[in-house]
């Protein structure tokens, strides 16, 4: 690519909105541009990286036996009504009606649409199993769109879903479709681990989540030091250590105590010179039918998802202060004493005694607070996310937890027979019996992998592309701006080099070096070749490794000596 | 590719409700399946022909110095009323609100983001000119989708977007985009033909349509028989024939005539034994303001394209029956005399004296009518159809036209400043003043490219593809359904092929040989290599060609030979 002609949209200040330093890069090298919320351009360099990784994903999928077709983004409502998601997808499914008045969805993932469509090609057992996939646009109108392209409302998303004949089957697909995902993310060149996940608005038995490390990432991994254990902090269950009952066992009498305007466990425990594991948070959530109330130590965080898969609900958040106010519970002060809603209580507190909770009145807490004596306990369980030092929850192990932050790039789920009952999508057996077909589904996506591999990779310099995705993999420099020999001997290299397929490009613009140095650098292209006319007139040109620093001086005149070099570096 | 792993959808009947051949042979050969209307899921057979189409499109783009980005299919609408369009387009345009009750609209083009990004992206005229492309999904409500994935709602498009400083550059980026169009359906292998066209709804003041030419096409192609000229019915100018003036010099006086129940050119002239082009219809339409007629010769048919152009509204279509009936407008005995309406008239009627045309009473029509005399013209023009015969409309040119029907499958389009003024976009020019660009748009509607090819080649047993478009290139088909010799030659066939990286797909289903010929042939595979147990057992396998019909036998043994046949027959 000769850059002169080519749209290099570099700036020198990130946009105040963008938060993470994938954000940041990507607009500043001019790969993304927000048109509106969560909404995108990929300009060409954005896309050059965008494509490398969807090819990669393309050719893995199709190695692995999957099939590729293409969907529509625009879906049908009553695919949505039939699977019945519409109700619980809430209102990240975007729907609307199309001039005839029929309600349309646009397709935020698209379980609904294959499973019809399987259904109506696949007729029995000899067609199964049969793995199906697409890399298309998707759109969820999420309430908070952020960090780029990370958390786009439209994206682009590889969706497969596996159909099978049993579980066994099925199982199988899904070990298939595990494996392809360590080809993708092996040669995108990313560090990343598999971890056990929730199954979130998908639904089915079981998950995995793709995380690639990194320091920025939104999500919180856990990994146990004696096993294999790793899993998302949303849905690592706990084993309570017994070790830690605090409280004494003798029950004092709970009293009240002032505590003007302490609002949070740091107040509180500084005031009364407790630790915040003494103090016990009190929630208050609405949920389909109602509120709740969720007790959780001052020194530990709910688990949303948890407490939503514990109950069954398809709605769970923390209550609006409006609804507190309508209730007649006090912000800041709430307690379960006399608290007129259901109690839901974390395993750790049923290790606490003689306790510290709001009161239900303003500027008031209480202390010597136990339950059962002083409140009924609806139910308790595992309720918290796990922090480090957590003892690790597989049977037998000893081991103990420690966290590492991650961004989710794939997420591999077992769906069982949830969407072909909902659906009614069967195939004849063996034994001529119609069955409901044993599902999977697994997405990556696209755009995530980019922002990723940039949030992972990067210096004060900008972005450190691996080479399997940098935009260009060398980048021919001419420091010289005029025409003459530094600009004839880098078009002589890049004819060179682009004859033998190599993914280069030449700047040949208008610029002055040290833009052109940090343009190169900003946009991650890990060779660059200089070449100017003080090294020229030594008969040498230079030669940077972007990912190294090195810099070396090479015989302008030896082209293969060049190309060696080259692919001794991307080797 | 093996068969039996794969997905062929393949049906004995197509759905009732296709009407073409390319989208009936589509849906029987398993390619495409309609999920609502105008909306459609691409099987894996139509997507790897689709993506053929679309890898051959972006190769000769980027050959053509035109750079790759990706826009977002949902738009902002604050674009679309900078541009103004969004009223001019219509319910076309899906408009809908997201979340946060911003307004929206699924694009079915992109000059508004692209003008929008290439404003913000490039400064000066330093960085141009530029031709930007994406290949990416559209959305169109349109109010009649039909013919399968030729006139979708949801469809793929390639869209490319020029911007020069002047006239004279955006005459080039326009002359190297249509070469590259050239260069696009040559390698599809299509037979088609460049016509002048109308602008529509992108505007902008000249175009060419891309024809791929066909039979049952729904566009008419008029071309001269003595120079170049060719365009679509729609913007054909007509130089009228002077020669047929009919009626006599004689203007006899007008009186009326019962006509019971006869609403038709047709029923008018087999009662009063006249020729079609004796009569005159009225014909009475709503524009943006009010009503008009325009009189048309009855052997004439209207162009609304033309009509419209000349009035310079935004929208003009047949008045509804409800309208008429509430202006006392009698439908199908509507005449020009005392009608209340500002009359047009095609330059056809301005050569005829002594005419029939509608009484504006039930029942009755009117013979012996004049113009001027009887009722006053607003203005003559130029508003009918061009038809088989016409004179060719080049100055000094003696030619006749005659017409061939065609699928329109490429547009190109010089736009002038249309948009850069509107959206008042710039660039700073080498006198240091801003100027609005010169823009052109280029696009190919990627399904019906792969519609157009089937409806071109096709016959009794399926579609014929062109070569470079068949889902795969060779199959090898085992005729015993058992596993045996003949399936381990396949096999051996299949993996000398696909080691020499061919596009081969070994028909290895445990189905009878009938059904396996049936679904190559159907699907259009160029080269079939039957292996069976019968030619086996003299030493030989079938090669079938499905575009000449030819079958010959070569030795099973000699793999060299079969590769060699191969490279022939493709080449």
């Amino acid at each position: 690519m000769k850059l002169s002609n080519y749209l290099i949209a570099t700036l020198k200040e990130a946009p105040s909105d963008a938060e993470t330093t994938s954000h940041q890069l990507m607009v500043r090298a001019g790969m993304i541009r927000k048109i509106a919320a969560g909404v995108y351009n990929f300009l060409p360099t954005g896309l050059r990286v965008f494509r490398k990784v969807e090819n990669i994903i393309r050719e893995e999928m199709d190695k692995a036996g999957a099939i590729e077709v293409m969907m529509p983004f625009v879906t049908p409502a009553d695919l949505w009504n039939k699977s019945g998601r519409g109700e619980i997808y809430g209102k990240e499914l975007l729907r609307f009606k199309d001039r005839a008045d029929r309600d349309f969805c646009l397709g935020p993932t698209h379980e609904e649409v294959v499973t019809d469509m399987v259904d109506r090609e696949v007729k029995s057992y000899k067609n199964l199993p049969i793995t199906i996939y697409q890399i298309q646009p998707k759109f969820r109108d999420e309430i908070r769109p952020r960090f780029g392209v990370m958390r786009a409302r439209e994206f682009t998303m590889k969706d497969a879903y596996s159909f099978d004949i049993n579980e066994a089957g099925a199982e199988k697909s899904y070990i298939n479709m595990f494996n392809a995902y360590k080809s993708i993310f092996d040669r995108c060149g990313l560090t990343y681990k598999a971890v056990e996940a929730d199954s979130g608005n998908i639904g089915g038995s079981f998950s995995h989540e793709f995380m690639v490390l990194a320091e920025t990432g939104e999500d919180l991994v856990l990994s146990c030091d004696k096993c294999d254990f790793a899993a998302n902090v949303e849905t690592t269950s706990i084993k309570e250590n017994t070790s830690t009952v605090t409280g004494g066992t003798d029950l004092i009498s709970a009293n009240e105590i002032s505590t003007p305007k302490m609002t949070s466990v740091d107040d509180i425990a500084n005031f009364l010179k407790v630790s915040s594991g003494d103090i016990v948070k009190t929630l208050v959530l609405e949920s389909d039918d109602d509120l709740i109330a969720v007790l959780i130590r001052g020194d530990h965080d709910l688990s949303l998802t948890k407490l939503k898969k514990f109950l069954s609900v398809n709605f769970l958040d923390f209550a609006s202060e409006e609804v507190l106010k309508k209730r007649n519970i006090v912000k800041g002060f709430c307690g379960p004493i006399d608290l007129d809603i259901k109690i839901y209580s974390d395993n750790a507190i049923k290790l606490m005694t003689n306790f510290i909770t709001g009161s239900n009145k303003l500027d008031f807490h209480s202390q010597g607070v136990n339950h059962d004596r002083d409140f009924p306990v609806e139910s308790f369980g595992d309720f918290r996310e796990a922090v480090d030092g957590d003892l690790c929850p597989c049977d037998d192990c000893v081991g103990t937890l420690s966290s590492t932050r991650g961004i989710e790039v794939g997420h591999v789920f077992k769906l069982g027979t949830k969407y072909s009952e909902s659906m009614n999508a069967t195939f004849a057996d063996q034994d001529g019996k119609e069955k409901n077909y044993y599902m999977g589904c697994y997405g990556i996506g696209v755009g995530r992998v980019v922002a990723a591999a940039v949030e992972q990779n990067n210096d004060e310099n900008g972005i450190r592309f691996p080479i399997a995705l940098a935009p260009f993999q060398i980048v021919i420099i001419s420091t010289d701006k005029k025409e003459g020999e530094s600009l004839l001997k880098a078009r002589e290299v890049y004819d060179f080099l682009l004859n033998l397929s190599y993914d280069v490009a030449i700047d040949d613009r208008n610029e002055n070096p040290g833009v052109k140095f940090k343009d190169a650098e900003l946009l991650g292209i890990p060779l660059q070749l200089r070449i100017g006319p003080k090294s020229l007139a030594k008969g040498l040109v230079e030669f940077k490794n972007r990912l190294s620093g090195e810099i070396i001086e090479i015989d302008k005149d030896n082209l293969e000596l060049i190309k060696e070099k080259i692919d001794e570096l991307l080797r």
